[in-house]
């Protein structure tokens, strides 16, 4: 933890963190994220023991709740990050100032046990292929945002700066010269953990969910940061992202299009005591421009798979 | 508007469009935007005729309110933006869709009224002078996040690309040649709206609001993004962010730190109907690391404010 962490730094009170408001006891050790805060209760409602304790907080459009799985009784929370980057770096750092920091004297706690997160998303699938409602397991992560970018935090190792230096040539290739930012925009990348990654597919092959590996990229918005153009006074920089998104890396090819993974995934890497894995489910397919019917979009088999990975994680030690 | 928007494009069912589970009716001309959602219920109990209908939708932690105002009888709807420019992004979007697009058949509306619409936040102050509490009124606006580097609109004058090459020099030095991402920050600048600035101020002076005029500068985050570092494993790439952001434009100074306004201020300046506008209250100042107290931080002399700002662009036509 870094030395002089003030009310400036890290705003709390009584131990209640800003943008949250719930204590370090609030939250479990194993966690779901997810965009939309309506799907915290669904997700409870789905997976808590309702004869146990169940803690819930909505505060700013955020919802935490925390309770015990049906069953073998593992403690889970599961926390709204909300949409963007930008959100998501507010949400995870409060969790783990939770669990690292006393939040009270703002002094360092030494972690014993790991944290398990997964976020649980919607995305748009970039491979023709791709059947809508397809869970994709992120084995690389590719940031289009920025927030990354203010993290010093070394690389995994020497193939995401590879893969980071293939995103870039493509970016900058892909925006004409007259454009305004052309070259402006940079990828950061980071791997989700590996074991968390075989967990998840593990997982699904015994819940015989519809998935797919692949690199996910995220963006730092849903209209001209995907390519939804509305109003012709505002062009686009890049043209068409899914279809300059082709590429094959070490056989795993660039699979959807979301708004948040990067971020968890490079914060998460400069930890060691954090796992972090990802799936999203293809709810539009950005080749085909063809959009998800509420029918092929429940979340909820991709939900009961995630914490039966969080449950084989929260068995491997630090 | 584009053509060829689709229902991938344009996410919306029923004339219902995707995130904010709203129509075109449901959203007046004059706006005020707020972060976090349960202000709006708090807005519209302050500024609302409650003798006259009030309408409220809450989706995704998302919140719009329509109502009158007291007094005058305004049309005024109230609506959360969320935290950070991707969230901004998407419901900016959005609003501007149910103005000039038919949602049903997605094709092109004439628009015949303006629409004015104003962010009213909080932000960490940059000024070690500025005392805590008061509103700053943004005069340009740069965004370090690069959500704005995805829309080609053109600079609306020179200086606002003098502006951004002040700031990327200044970035591109702020970082050690070791950073994984030096030279990977870029800047955009936006100004609001002149015509909405200048009411802006002239409502502040009317009310005795204690206010200035700034830059405000956007981030893509709250922690490493502004300068708050929790963990050592988490280096920043730039260091001191306020300390860098300390220069004269034209008598014209960076006043405040806050993470929306950029993307709301470049998507406005590229379209003619719209008016943007925005003020802050500083409530940190990163310069001392204070943090206001309750009593010091109501924004309800602020909304009065942004109101009769709205009532006066409001009768200025197209």
């Amino acid at each position: 933890m870094c030395a002089n962490i003030n009310e400036a730094t890290l705003p709390a009170k009584n131990g209640v963190i800003y943008h949250l408001q719930v204590t370090a006891n609030d939250v479990a050790n194993n966690i779901i994220m997810v965009g939309d805060p309506e799907r915290v209760p669904k997700i409870a409602e789905l997976v808590f023991d309702k004869s146990k304790d169940i803690f819930r907080k909505d505060h700013r459009g955020l919802c935490v709740m925390t309770g015990y799985t049906i069953g073998d009784g593992m403690r889970l929370s599961v926390i709204t990050h909300g949409m963007g980057t930008g959100s998501a770096e507010i949400v995870l750092n409060e969790v783990l100032a939770l669990k690292a920091i006393d939040i009270n004297s703002r002094t360092p706690i030494e972690v014993k046990e790991p944290v398990n997160i997964i976020r649980i998303g919607t995305s748009g699938a970039l491979q023709s292929s791709t059947k809508l409602g397809t869970t994709i397991i992120t084995k690389y992560s590719i940031g289009l945002d920025n927030t990354g970018l203010f993290y010093d935090i070394p690389p995994q190792s020497p193939q995401i700066v590879k893969l980071e230096n293939i995103v870039d040539d493509l970016f900058n290739k892909g925006a004409a010269n007259t454009c305004r930012y052309k070259g402006g925009i940079h990828a950061y990348a980071s791997q989700p953990d590996p074991r968390m990654v075989d967990a998840l597919v593990r997982a699904s092959e015994k819940n015989k969910l519809l998935h797919k590996l692949g690199i996910t990229t995220t963006v730092p918005g849903f209209f001209n940061c995907q390519g939804r153009l509305l109003f012709e006074e505002l062009p686009e920089t890049v043209e068409s992202i899914d279809k300059l998104l082709c590429f094959d890396f070490d056989g795993v090819q660039p699979e959807n299009l979301e708004m948040e993974i990067s971020i968890l995934s490079l914060i998460s890497s400069g930890l060691k005591w954090v796992r972090f894995g990802a799936m999203c489910m293809a709810i539009a397919n950005r080749r085909l421009n063809t959009f998800a019917s509420d029918v092929e979009s429940s979340l909820d088999p991709t939900v009961l798979t995630a914490v039966d990975a969080l449950r084989e994680m929260s068995k491997i030690p630090l």
